[in-house]
């Protein structure tokens, strides 16, 4: 049975847990089961074959209310949302993301063709860079709840945080602060610029220019999951240093001011604070080309004080970024 | 600053995202931090050298009101039943646990010394059995959800669910209805019989006898979550099998009876039904010497009609295990 088929007056309480799990599996399965799995979903444990010695390993939370609201965003929006979010955190390593499991809370009462559209849209993502759903677990929450671990590897070593140095440049690649104005624009009860929406609903991790930063000798890297300004603020204390940003350098594009303007948020103050496009930010040192799609936007000097991160050479105020209480 | 010295009015908004993060590693940091970590917690992912060539993953999900209830059990205990639940399905595979992630969502007005208490109990669980705590998440929700993935290696073949053979000896380590007496007990405003009560508080999975059993032999192996019938179930239909439970062989153990009798329960019903003991039911060739621990309580013969479980010989009736909706 898939959600097409399924009856949509349905509930997961309707379905029970192991029908449940059975129609999750018949949907997952539309996608290549991912590479390297020697025993699938439905034993005690998955077994997965590790050719480079070691795994990369992320786990993220989405929670309803908090993360994604179902009157903004459809439950495949939701699946490719929490796959992409986990995907970009081996990304950020300088890894390729192979496997992942999904554990899934949900109120007894929630239409069955939620958790198949969510499956649906988690698993497209995952399939889009060759992982693959490798197991789960379901159970009755109050509140929709999604827990996603994400396993990968690397060709070339890990890239930490820690790594930045003094005389390196601070670089940018993906889109940022495009979902946090998606969010604004259906905060005041808009729908467009439809481009900003389908960011906060599916955001667009540049997954292949994680390895690629990391083979071209990024020194530090991050995805930027909290704001520009708390993930350089990461950085920044992780490898001791200062992160200076150039705002010149930023890039605030037509629909990103567009929404600004509807909503009456500063742009520069979205792409600055805005989260959850999980574009990756690294420093490289300064006689690395920059790879295809990154753009240099600060650069990396030594601690004067305590390390962190300033907007053209100075402190910024207020909030930086995103905290979860 | 661990829960001993935190002030015991602070809830986790207090202490905010990045404090509870850093004090739940100041507690998690007691334990020895696991093997083989290249890259622990605090990056975008963890880095974890797999000497094997192969990782065995599960995941598990745990909801406050739906596994645990916080006036039944201590945080220290929800700590240690999350770990245990997960490290049990490694050694259902036959393989020893290595690191585990947690996503942790939980309430605003917690008491932030509930999260640190949940995860001292959560890594000396883990530490018991040389595992470590490499990552995880923490998020707001209306419900404590505790969402876990535990990662480790086999030594042998691992032991699935679809080996088991007509001719098998079917067999059982560990104990088996307590942890269910025990919710019983609970239940009915008691708190005796103790040793029952905390074995829903704390289930003692028989961690070695996994890879132990995986080397005499086995040839399907499956931890007790749903309940003897239920798990005995899985085996069956995975294996294509019939499998007999044999009620002479079943222990009922002096705590057992006693808790049976004031709660009204059966406790024959408790041993063949009751879930969250992770004992191991296995099942191994005739010709094989049980290892230690492991005592036989059924057999494995062809299935006549649909493979499924038989108790004494008959088709059970009523309920056989415990279903999430």
């Amino acid at each position: 049975m898939d959600s097409q088929r399924l009856d949509p007056t349905a509930t997961v309480a309707d379905l029970g847990e192991f029908g449940l799990i059975e129609a999750i599996t018949r949907v997952t399965a539309e996608q290549a089961p991912g590479e390297d799995v020697l025993v699938g979903p439905g034993d005690d444990a998955a077994v997965l074959r590790v050719r480079r010695g070691h795994v990369v390993v992320s786990t993220d939370l989405m929670v309803e209310g908090r993360h994604f609201r179902r009157d903004w965003s459809e439950a495949e929006d939701v699946g490719h949302r929490a796959a992409a979010q986990n995907l970009a955190d081996i990304a950020a390593m300088g890894g390729r993301a192979q496997w992942l499991t999904v554990g899934l809370a949900v109120p007894a009462d929630l239409p069955a063709s939620w958790v198949l559209d969510f499956a649906r849209g988690f698993s497209a993502e995952c399939g889009a860079v060759g992982a693959g759903l490798v197991g789960g677990d379901l159970s009755r929450a109050d509140q929709i709840t999604i827990a996603v671990t994400v396993m990968g590897a690397c060709t070339v070593s890990p890239v930490l945080r820690s790594g930045a140095r003094p005389g390196d440049v601070l670089a940018l690649c993906g889109r940022q602060g495009w979902a946090a104005g998606g969010l604004a624009v259906l905060g005041r009860g808009f729908r467009s610029p439809r481009v900003l929406v389908e960011a906060h609903r599916r955001p667009q991790p540049p997954y292949a220019a994680g390895p690629q930063a990391a083979e071209a000798g990024a020194s530090a890297m991050v995805d930027v999951s909290d704001g520009l300004l708390a993930e350089a603020g990461h950085l920044a204390r992780a490898s001791g240093v200062s992160i200076d940003i150039d705002t010149a350098a930023l890039e605030v594009p037509e629909p990103l001011a567009a929404g600004a303007a509807a909503t009456g948020a500063d742009p520069l103050q979205l792409v600055l604070t805005g989260g959850d496009d999980h574009a990756l930010l690294a420093t490289f040192p300064a006689d690395v080309a920059l790879p295809e799609g990154w753009r240099r936007i600060g650069s990396v000097t030594a601690a004067g004080g305590e390390p962190g991160v300033l907007v053209d050479g100075t402190t910024p105020e207020g909030a930086t970024g995103w905290s979860h209480f």
